[in-house]
């Protein structure tokens, strides 16, 4: 195998694709997002991306059947007059620093290739404490477009997030910006310690206002529910027990 | 060196091989079960696999002879109608993510220039538990391939392992699917504490009664009841002394 | 993108340039002279060096707008006769053994390509205590290199520093060296414990005198009260509390 | 610079030559053998081995001069009629299993240039306890090389050391052998806990009966002597307090 291989399964027709990437990070956010898209919306697969970077696995499907780990593209085309969606997902980032740059090189190769201009990378911010509202924080691979995320309610705030936005997501702006790309970075704030669909679901909410589709909810609200039980007992815990300690909370879901 | 170097030592005449993997994992039940194979039937070692992955090391042999650490695949003409063995084993699997890949490849490559098509990935699935009933769990590269495992006791659970397959093993499905080559997966449950003949010896009656040959199992009972000496202590101990922390159990053999 | 990708954005006309390192480290007192030079200096930003060795990270800038991480080259033209300076900083050094090697190459090479023959690489020496005299302790490429630091007041002692010099700095003297650079390595004492800025205004003032320019302090000096009243507050603590562990005190800054 | 580069610095006419690897391990046996070899014999420089396998590290000399991390070659030519030697020693080994596999065959290739057609390479064996007794245990790339060193003392224990060789010593016999070259390796009993002179004269001893030279352990014998006070006063201490854990006793020296 190469260091990347790339497996064409379609060539979609896509009117004016925007690339949206969903890889696991912070409390899932991104990850969910996007394959809320995949799920909800009529997707198709069209590209699976394989590469020596990700960890050498292959996972078993509910028939017993082995699937090698990859990222992979789904078209998706969207009603009305906005953008086609290309949504980037997958179960691994990169194991190394030049594997992430090797890895986001070729996603962004791939979503060229399928006429993309524009990237949306979405993911998560720690905040540190259980969210009450859930706002998206946004970062820019140029100010120009700034003033669209604004209307739909992306918070800029000087120098944040504070320790830079690193893996994935980073580089799609730092590599997207240096390629010609317009890319911008929409961060649902989480607490950190969850899986958060909520945060998913706020971001998602974003992404429909600027780039104008609809998608449904409910299957993020139920999941969102799931976890609020969860939230429920540990708050519980927590008033009975004075503190538990951040490792225990860490990524339930 | 190059980064892979093979040595072939003999060019056997195989009649349909098929490849058998069974590099160290957990309960070293692949390994147990390749090299009970290699040593009880007539067999020929034909490849050495050399790798700048491995270890830089050399074991010494009963004389005082250094050996460099490589991978060695082992000719058997079975007796019968059923397909020869290609039987690979080995010290150690690769220490990097695209060392893994790379190194399956190279196994593959070996592998099909001898002529297989069909491959058997053995190992152990640990259950946290000590076993009763050995059960040979399966996983495919395509769903084609379970009538025949199933036939024979091999048991497809939806989903698992929930892990994936990791290493050398996950990579034979992974990668030897995508070149079309059909493999399998065949793992052993066993606790994941110890060295486990009589997991092998389960992986061993499944692989026979699929690929049909004959085995001699006594070296591995030998082995099996040493084992259960020592678990008849542990046993014995956590009686007297409630638990003994896991660490302590790790891979005694 | 390459494994290094150099950006120009402006080809100054230098006079005698010399190369003046400083990326972080101990005490942070490279990075802070350097980062002094570019500030209070009539600057401009010639070169910007992404490599894949840097984390794969953007930072977000006071507009929101993300930039990758990268190493910069600033160049300085000085007033009066002496040198001018190319200046290199940024926030991380490499992250592997032979990325440390490539990456000091690349800034070499591109430092050649701007007409540098010398080299300074500005760092810290760690004492393990809080410093009174500032001394400046000093390594070279060459002996002929000595005389005029000596008579700047560098130090050079036997054998020091003891663990030698590693990262960039080290490599400037050793790689450059083997290319016919004249490089020497300026270290300014410090705990190892604070960033340093004191420390690195003692290294300036031995710049200042070898290459004939002269700077502004202010901000630094700014900045060395604002420490000098954490280091007042620990040392009341210590007073009180007899002793203090080393982690608590490491890089407060 | 390329991942290695060689420096030749003469061009020695040697005769029969044998190299002689001795760089840092268990008790730095190999490394204080080899020294003591190109210190007490009259030994010229004859290469350089850079590598970005290698720290990114210069050490300082006594007057303040930075070299670049590298191992050495000298050629020492021996009275009477035995070969003449080639001595690789240095500070580092690799960082990666395939640093040191690259490594290994540079420095092979390198011998080899220089005539060399056997190898010995020198080491320590961890026995876990104080040695009074200084065997040399011995492993060898070809049985036809035990009956010469048997007679000059060295003992052949079946699968020992029980852990295999590693590291360069062990890649010197692993992948000398691929080659067609002869190798040895040395290897001093020794504690483990301490740097260890008697134990790589010990060696030395082996090493000038079987090649015929004649070398002078007065240095050696001084550090060993040094040890023994060492030794001296952890034995005391031991008497005193019953135990003293390893780590503190590890590599005093």
């Amino acid at each position: 195998m190469d260091e990347i291989e790339i497996t064409s399964l379609a060539e979609p027709e896509l009117r004016d694709p925007v690339l949206i990437e969903g890889l696991p990070g912070v409390g899932h956010v991104g990850k969910l997002a996007a394959e809320q898209l995949v799920e909800e919306l009529d997707s198709e697969l069209v590209r699976q991306v394989y590469a020596d970077e990700f960890p050498p696995q292959v996972t078993v499907d509910d028939e017993g059947v082995a699937d090698l780990t990859c990222a992979e593209f789904h078209a998706i085309e969207t009603e009305g007059e906005g953008s086609d969606l290309l949504v980037l997902t997958g179960d691994h980032q990169a194991a190394t620093n030049d594997g992430h740059y090797k890895l986001t090189a070729a996603f962004l190769d791939a979503a060229e290739s399928l006429g993309v201009e524009t990237a949306y990378a979405l993911g998560g911010v720690p905040t540190g404490e259980l969210i009450e509202e859930y706002t998206v924080l946004g970062a820019v691979s140029d100010g120009d477009l700034k003033p669209p995320l604004e209307d739909a309610g992306v918070e800029f705030r000087s120098d944040e997030p504070a320790g830079g936005i690193v893996g994935v997501s980073g580089l799609i702006l730092g590599l997207g910006d240096r390629r010609g790309m317009d890319a911008a970075c929409l961060m649902g704030e989480t607490s950190g310690y969850l899986v958060d669909p909520k945060s998913a679901q706020a971001v998602l909410e974003v992404l429909q206002e600027v780039i104008g589709f609809e998608v449904d909810f409910s299957t993020l609200e139920d999941r969102a529910e799931e976890m609020e039980e969860v939230v429920g007992k540990i708050q519980e815990m927590q008033s009975q027990q004075q503190a538990i300690p951040d490792e225990e909370l860490r990524y339930i879901g």
